[in-house]
């Protein structure tokens, strides 16, 4: 089989694509928007439902009752599982058919009956899943500095949902070009820090370094008269996770200077999971181990300042606009208007070098799971408080 | 060629469940719902128009016209037929072109034009079509005892649509034991009557019975400390049709013990045309032959006891709630929500003797359509009174 | 290749018909409607954006960036072209790229890149473009006579645009029983001078004339008691422009016979371009050499009088309705519900002849294209003023 940038935007069961995403833990859903009644959520192709329990317990099963297909998105939230609004067959967390009212007989019937399922798994506030092969015997689930307390203080933003494809947001991150150009008029470049050192006119240095975890990006830019460098880094943890170091300097800080000083003390994680080809969704983690207790309204405030800077005319009708001023809209407008890779013609250059080198390490590790060995990215060092970190370092380094 | 339960859903002029569909009546229309214009509609995936001409004979014609194709849709009503809006084309019921007005030649062109019809046929305040082979001897439309006078009172409900394939619906009447679990809270399980045959701690026995009209459901209840079992039947005429015995008890009977006495003098048919494989419509007629000179006002406030039972929770925003205690959304929410047979995978059990006796007889009908032989229940035998009745006994039985 | 009627309607890239659409120049904009800001706009099932650079030139270029396949859509406007808002590449409006900020580099990866671009040019106020072959000698873009100034004043209408395919349209036009039908309560009908030539009851007579711009339909009159005839003509200029002669009779005077005697001093263009094989825009020029300085407000209250003359009743809620009083509604209620031409069901008959005529000539045309050559129409004759005029030749002719 051979595998190209093609392969890497199909998610379905049966693409070389989705086959390596599923040999990874996927966040699936949040915490803290999973309620006492069953959430639809398709995954990688799969229409699912999650859902939790009267024990407690959380579970992700195939949408349509294996009785004959009624949607459970419908059904009862009971103490052992979910019930089927149609028949009142019972399913658990783990895909088990406990009861069938309308049976009269033993259990045999229920026992033959095997309904889809995957394992999920609870960390720091988000619910992670394993839809690849050997599910009982899945690989470690890795303890995410951001979702494992250590002194800190988190945030889960809402669950975001965008209508086009995963990997446009995913490789937009080891293009740290797009900053200083795309993003030069809203939140990077409008404050003092983000505009000194991603300033289109005198861009930082950048070089994309192959990980354990995946890759990161690392910006760098010399301080006239001093031996020091100021380094930021943007990492991207296989097979879908995002960890940008310099967040907090730009939202979060007024005194730039003294933080650079110090070091960060602030981690900002996004997870992507794709839904389907066209639609993925993003789970945003914010850990903070500052000594600022009102952290997260300050960061909320900072952020504010990202206003739209556009007045519409009269006769601009195009659908996204406007835009400029705010990060998140000025991804959609770029991201959210490429085709699939693989679908759209490009023309690379040296400073889409991180971008090719990510293309490269994801048709590589598609390959290794066609090939039936491990991905890049599966099973990750702890530190020795037991976290996985990402690279997110922002300050400053002797040369 | 091999007939399977994957061919009953498809319902186009191609396909062997559309072929077999297509030998028999099916009511495409409502007369109180024509009116003085053409009414486009689909049915078994062919675009057509229903009308009534100025003398009163109602046609069921292609949609599209036979000079270039503009709809008819929107033509005129005249004396004798639909004219084209584009260049004036006239059509009667029976297809024939009978005018050209932008032809100056004689009546030669007119002649050669043969534009799609149907025949059809008024009854009871429905109107049927026939859109089989040998459109000149079609088989009899059947005396349908709800469609009939014969000393009561009719009503018809406004046509209802819905956005999913037919045999979810229909088989779904083949199946009595969602009756008790899905049900079990609305109508049918709230009232005095239903309460306590519908029980489902204590659920009747039922059996499907092959009867020449196709099949019915015969749900027993023994009394105890008697030599009496309360019948109920649940009726199946081929290919779309549904009779309830029941309704009354449920919806119309303060006291359903006197009534048991002396038996059920309502009829409730619902007549499912298939518009396309994901589409249908629903004509439902209810006919009284009882003392009760105000019986389907009664009956409409008996109805309105069904009233959603479920308070919406801020954050329930699945799409198809609340449905608890409403049986017809009851029902969308499971029919509606499941596959297409075929496409959707299932486990069947003992309780599902009904779905599957009933799907082998479909299969079993339409592969007799495919040998050329007529199917089941085209030809129905008449009561002395000329009535085709389809079972609906709900009263007692000595045993 | 075997060419048939089948081919007209489809306008891709890679299809016989949309080959040959591409031979000639088409407008794909108004100039009164083009802002400083890009305007994506779908030309013969192309994704392009239009646009004027800050120095005034017009360009029409692909919409999603050669880079990486951003939408130009939501692009700069500069001095030299437009650039990409994800990494700043700057084109221009014959698709060169000029700069990539990101590329440190010289300007020899700026040279490898060669974006999608067309010719465009402006003529009269409105933009047209050459989409095909041999993009450096196209062929001339006609003088039509609307567009250039020779002692008149235009009017250009708002664009409009249509949900269906273009032919239906333009195919309409060598239909003129469809006037006397269709129109015949409408604008058409109503008026003095049309009521009394396009009378349904005594039609005029016509014939289809090939033209070497295309094809004119001329219909003619004779006066009683006279040897004199009234002719009026429509013409079909390839590919898909249309002119009509009556328009001022029938909307802008009250003294029609005056005008027969003088002749008709008002041009009526409209031009057609497909978006894809549903959708088409049309551009619509008015040009006035008459007396009256105040011409096209006359008009505009000329056609005030095509009010919609049909109250809707109740019960009737066919989406289109209501439409007759309007000649525009009129067109879309039977053009708008034709299926594709080769999709749907026809019988031709003689009062059909104009359209025969023309999709054999179409079919003619695709062929030459198809076999190299050029097709009908491509270079037109200027009359001695320079111009390239359609006839639409409106008044009374001796026999």
């Amino acid at each position: 089989m051979t595998i190209t940038i093609d392969d890497i935007p199909r998610v379905g069961p049966d693409t070389p694509g989705g086959t390596w995403l599923r040999r990874y833990w996927l966040p699936v859903g949040c915490v803290s928007e999973l309620f006492d009644i069953p959430m639809a959520v398709k995954v990688l192709d799969e229409e699912l439902i999650l859902f939790r329990d009267g024990e407690g317990k959380i579970g992700l099963i195939g949408q349509y009752c294996a009785h004959r297909g009624a949607s459970l998105e419908y059904g009862d939230i009971e103490e052992r599982g979910v019930r089927c609004p149609y028949h009142g067959w019972l399913f658990d967390v783990n895909g088990n058919c406990l009861e069938q009212p309308s049976e009269k007989g033993g259990k045999e019937f229920c026992a033959k009956v095997r309904h889809i399922s995957y394992p999920v798994r609870e960390l720091g506030g988000l619910i992670f899943a394993y839809m690849g092969p050997n599910a009982d015997k899945p690989p470690p689930l890795p303890n995410y500095s951001a979702l494992i307390d250590h002194g800190g203080i988190r945030q889960i933003e809402p669950t975001r949902h965008f209508a086009y494809n995963w990997f446009n947001f995913y490789e937009n991150s080891a293009d740290p070009v797009h900053v200083w150009i795309l993003h030069g008029s809203s939140a990077y470049g409008a404050q003092t820090w983000g505009n000194q050192f991603f300033s289109a006119e005198d861009p930082p240095e950048f070089e994309p370094v192959d990980m354990p975890y995946g890759m990161k990006i690392v910006m760098s830019k010399k301080i006239s008269g001093s031996d020091s460098v100021i380094v930021d880094e943007m990492s991207l943890g296989f097979p879908s996770i995002l960890q940008v170091g310099d967040t907090e300097f730009v939202h979060g800080k007024a005194d730039a200077q003294k933080l650079m000083n110090t070091g960060s003390d602030f981690e900002h994680f996004m997870f992507i999971t794709p839904n389907d080809d066209h639609n993925f969704m993003m789970f945003t983690i914010d850990y903070y181990t500052g000594p600022d207790p009102n952290f997260f309204n300050h960061l909320k405030k900072m952020r504010k300042r990202e206003e739209l800077k556009e007045n519409l005319k009269a006769y601009d009708t195009r659908p996204l606009m406007p835009f400029r001023g705010n990060v998140r809209r000025e991804d959609i407008v770029t991201q959210g208007t490429q085709k699939l890779l693989g679908e759209r013609k490009e023309h690379l250059g040296t400073s889409d070098r991180g971008v090719i080198m990510l293309r490269k390490m994801v048709v590589e590790a598609i390959k290794a799971v066609a090939e039936g060995n491990d991905p890049k990215g599966l099973y990750l060092e702890e530190n020795n408080e037991g976290l996985v970190r990402l690279d997110s370092f922002v300050g400053l380094r002797e040369h």
